[in-house]
């Protein structure tokens, strides 16, 4: 990918796309996937890793719900990354995120993941280019070795919210109480950080982009929804799945 | 390093060393390792990882014991890795080796190591030379992760038996009762499979020897002991460590 300018990106579904057809089509593809997750289980040959990004407010956790979180919980794992334990900043900064690659069989969903270690660390300045530049060249060796050896399918997803979207989002955590638990006081001092965020992310998918990240406009949460759907079923649909005989 | 020949290095001391000088000068580097290891754990910066590897009989486990098992046991661990299991199977093969990874201001033994999967596996013919290459630049990229993110010090060693030495020390296994939980019927097996097992152990210091191999002559305890025991001294000495003052 030549370098993307994200402010240049339209956060919004195509404007002759109608809501109410694309909601319909992705409830037939919620289905293929309970189906498709059944087989790559049953099969045990192929893992899925599924990476989710994007800034305070943009829909990871919803994605996670009522997307990914529609399968069967036996074979689909969740771990959200928080900021790093003592024990963990004693080990490399991916010893934490191994430990949780898929095994055989699974779909791994990250909630944040490896790449704020390249985000958050260098717009606080707590990591220097230099650093940052050794942290991507690891993070491309560890995504190739999930892939060349684990046969890891990875899906990497920038979920691209406008700053005005974010902006109301996170002041409605202040007014709805069933949203106030999400709420940080910190998150409006990060929201101002806004640009160098943005070109950080740029960064990141000009040098950590094999496999290719989907920018996924995310203002809307059914559109957003429909391609990550969408996405994860061709990725199933292409593995060419079987369902093992009897065990001999 | 340019391809060795291990039928080609001498598996015994130089003929002109000393015995009992050298057991004499190893006591006392094993009392500064103490020191040492006591001064990394403190210190919390660098951390250490020994990988043992040698044929069955080599002596792997007297290393462990009679040198890097004589330091505080809370600052070092010792892993020994075994076949996989099904659950470690079903991740790709460095999965359970970076769990193991040493933490900041620890020493960590691996009894045999990633190793295996380019040596044992290729012996069988459970790895092809294309899988093998791909591992081996695997092991190239985890061992620079674990260097350049986690000031990682790696020592590689291999203990360099006679095929005479060994043996006798598996046939002592038969003998003694002391000795006899040791034996395994497919050791045998294993040993006629020698000149295989010396030609991928050669490819293996060809092609994954960033940090480098040490080629321990072993028919000897005492001097083999003497070697590793100086490695780990020179090396923790070359840290330039210091004891942190009282915490802010």
């Amino acid at each position: 990918m030549s370098k993307v300018k994200l402010s240049s990106l339209d956060p919004r579904a195509p404007k002759d796309l109608d809501k109410q057809d694309t909601k319909a089509a992705t409830e037939k593809i919620l289905v293929e996937l309970d189906e498709l997750q059944n087989l790559l289980y049953a099969e045990g040959k192929h893992s899925v890793l599924i990476v989710i990004q994007g800034m305070d407010g943009s829909g990871k956790d919803g994605v996670i719900r009522n997307v990914l979180g529609n399968m069967n919980p036996q074979g689909v794992m969740v771990k959200s990354y928080k900021a790093p334990t003592a024990e963990e900043l004693s080990h490399d900064f991916l010893w934490r995120i191994h430990h949780h690659a898929p095994a055989k069989g699974m779909i791994q969903v990250f909630n944040r993941s490896h790449y704020e270690d390249i985000l958050v660390t260098r717009v606080h300045k707590w990591c220097d280019d230099e650093t940052a530049r050794k942290r991507m060249a690891a993070i491309n060796d560890f995504e190739r070795l999930l892939q060349e050896h684990n046969n890891t399918h990875i899906l990497k997803f920038y979920l691209h919210v406008s700053p005005e979207e974010q902006h109301e989002r996170l002041s409605e955590r202040l007014k709805e109480p069933a949203k106030m638990w999400k709420y940080n006081e910190k998150d409006f001092d990060e929201a101002k950080l806004w640009d160098i965020y943005m070109e950080m992310y740029e960064d990141c998918f000009a040098h950590c982009n094999k496999p290719e990240w989907t920018i996924v406009p995310a203002d809307q949460n059914w559109y957003k929804e429909s391609i990550i759907a969408r996405a994860l079923r061709d990725l199933l649909k292409g593995l060419d799945m079987q369902f093992p005989g009897m065990k001999k």
